[in-house]
């Protein structure tokens, strides 16, 4: 029962998406069949099809904020049934055995995860393929529960910017009383706000313009502070517990190290690569205060932020677009004309 | 009562250390009189005498690893008595009401902790000198109480080197089961691997030359691991939850955070300064793992410490002088010939 499917694929770097139909590899007794109604476009995305990381395998079918309806289940499934609204984040598979898998930290999987896209399967050894598709086929326990009361369009960048600001605000332990300050406003940093609001936490943004404080505010900052004010920065010496960088490109974190309190954290969750320019130890070690970094999220933590999420009626701010317009979607990404993400309406697909 | 007191000063920059008279400032009723007894000898106190930090203050009297003897109490002081054997730290005072200090963390006073030496006292302005001297005056909670098993000359460097090594191995939980390794064998090092043995850890040390091997052994070491061979920092990829890394000067840490574990820290306690070269977030942030510095420690985890250090029969190695020999002392520190602290014995400045 090998499955043909339509999707959006860069059949070859620097391409634009083409329709493009593909082989999924045939479900097993412990996989759901999923059909896909939207997928939110993160920046991996642009850069897998960009092929700035150098790691592309063509052809490429993006999306790892899917967000779908099972439509068939394996023998050994009996957590899912035909017609639920399921989600499905950046991971399908993990080895299952090592010291992360086995707390549940599948994203630091010692043998590495099985990524939703541009990986291979590792039974099968099948290429795996993205949510710009029809229909995906996922092992169950890679599989997400989506809360009935949420619009689903908006649940699509949980399943990535959801989580990756939600693992660390419950791993340094953020609640009532706690301060937490977010560094860029783009697809993770509104979510970090929202989130951290949502915990009950002291809020503020991070920004080098005052123009984003309204809609700051509106996602859940109490306070804005300006970072390239020095009476703006000074005021918030020595006032934070943690501050989430979302920024995904290089750049100095000294000026935010002071505004650490004691103990405090200062969390990388969106860029790889040189922390230029140099840290100075002084501010770490005269207020034991950490310089740290955070990937995604674990699945049962990622049930945990989308039940949360029920709870709290919290979503995404989404623009959702038809699939045709993706070359336009991501221009728009990389000036960051977004508020705040990019979904894909995959009914467009047929049209 | 003002006390004259015999020491030895530094009485400009770049000038040696030569006997001194000089006023301690008058006792109060919190204060304990403590006769010194022995003083170690601490790189900081090599650093202030250089001037190396542009902030000496003439005369200028180190030493911060004191030990001695009580000679008398004010009114108020119930918990020392005249015979006490007790010891003085790197702090002789705090502000006492700050969230740090509440914490018991007067080493991160948000005011600033009172310095042993090279400080003014927050009450009468008197410039503070340290332990190179006859006597000094105290605030009974800034005394120590040392526990009668050890001998007392190997307590002294436990007052710095200890307990900056200890309250970094206590605050990452460090225990039976925990894998620690300590970059850098010397004064602290040294304790960084005596303490974090009798804790119940497995522990590495990690050194740039086989030379090191049976000392460290000796010293709690079960590993060692030499930085500079690819083999062998290979074997311990993913390994440590916790290194101490020991260094006071510039160097490269991006060998070492392959080694760290998921959620392993890399802790900083010898360094200040630019860490150079930049480092690289992906360790950080594909790993969950931190960076972080820390310094000494607050007046109860010091008392825990002594109590365990009593508990484990534990003290420093250490080459006992006299104090006419403080200038040769410090060059041989200079070129790390020492095993593996320095203390002077006090009784020698009245020879
Ligand atoms: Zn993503
Ligand atoms: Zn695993
Ligand atoms: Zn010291
Ligand atoms: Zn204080």
């Amino acid at each position: 029962m090998s499955m043909n499917v339509l999707g959006y694929a860069a059949l070859a770097a620097k391409e634009a998406l083409v329709p493009h139909r593909f082989i999924r590899r045939d479900p097993r007794a412990n996989d759901v069949v999923i059909q896909i109604l939207y997928c939110g476009i993160c920046h991996s995305d642009l850069h897998h099809v960009q092929n700035d990381w150098g790691r592309a395998r063509y052809p490429l079918v993006p999306g790892h904020e899917i967000i779908g309806q099972v439509i068939g289940v394996g023998a050994e499934v009996s957590r899912f049934r035909p017609g639920d609204y399921v989600g499905v984040g950046c991971m399908v598979d993990s080895c299952q055995h090592c010291g992360a898998c086995e707390q549940g930290l599948e994203q630091y999987c010692e043998e590495g995860a099985t990524l939703t896209y541009n990986d291979v399967d590792r039974h099968d050894q099948m290429p795996t393929y993205g949510g710009y598709s029809e229909k995906i086929v996922v092992a169950d326990r890679f599989v997400l529960k989506i809360p009935a009361s949420l619009d689903l369009p908006g649940v699509a960048p949980l399943l990535c910017a959801g989580i990756t600001t939600w693992s660390p605000l419950r791993h340094w332990q953020v609640g009532p009383g706690s301060k937490v300050a977010v560094v860029g406003l783009g697809g993770l940093g509104h979510m970090a706000l929202k989130l951290a609001h949502a915990l009950g936490a002291e809020v503020t943004l991070f920004t080098r313009s005052l123009g984003k404080e309204q809609d700051a505010r509106r996602l859940g900052a109490h306070h804005v502070v300006v970072s390239t004010s020095d009476e703006q920065m000074g005021s918030v010496k020595g006032h934070f517990d943690l501050i989430i960088d979302t920024v995904p490109y290089v750049h100095d974190l000294k000026p935010y190290m002071p505004t650490l309190a004691l103990n405090g954290t200062l969390v990388l969750v969106g860029y790889l690569g040189e922390l230029d320019p140099v840290l100075n130890s002084t501010p770490l070690v005269m207020g034991r205060k950490s310089v740290a970094g955070s990937v995604i999220g674990g699945i049962a933590e990622t049930q945990e932020m989308l039940d949360f999420c029920g709870q709290h009626d919290i979503i995404s701010d989404v623009e959702l677009i038809d699939i045709k317009n993706i070359d336009h979607a991501y221009q728009r990404m990389l000036s960051s004309d977004v508020k705040y993400r990019f979904v894909i309406d995959m009914a467009s697909l047929q049209a």
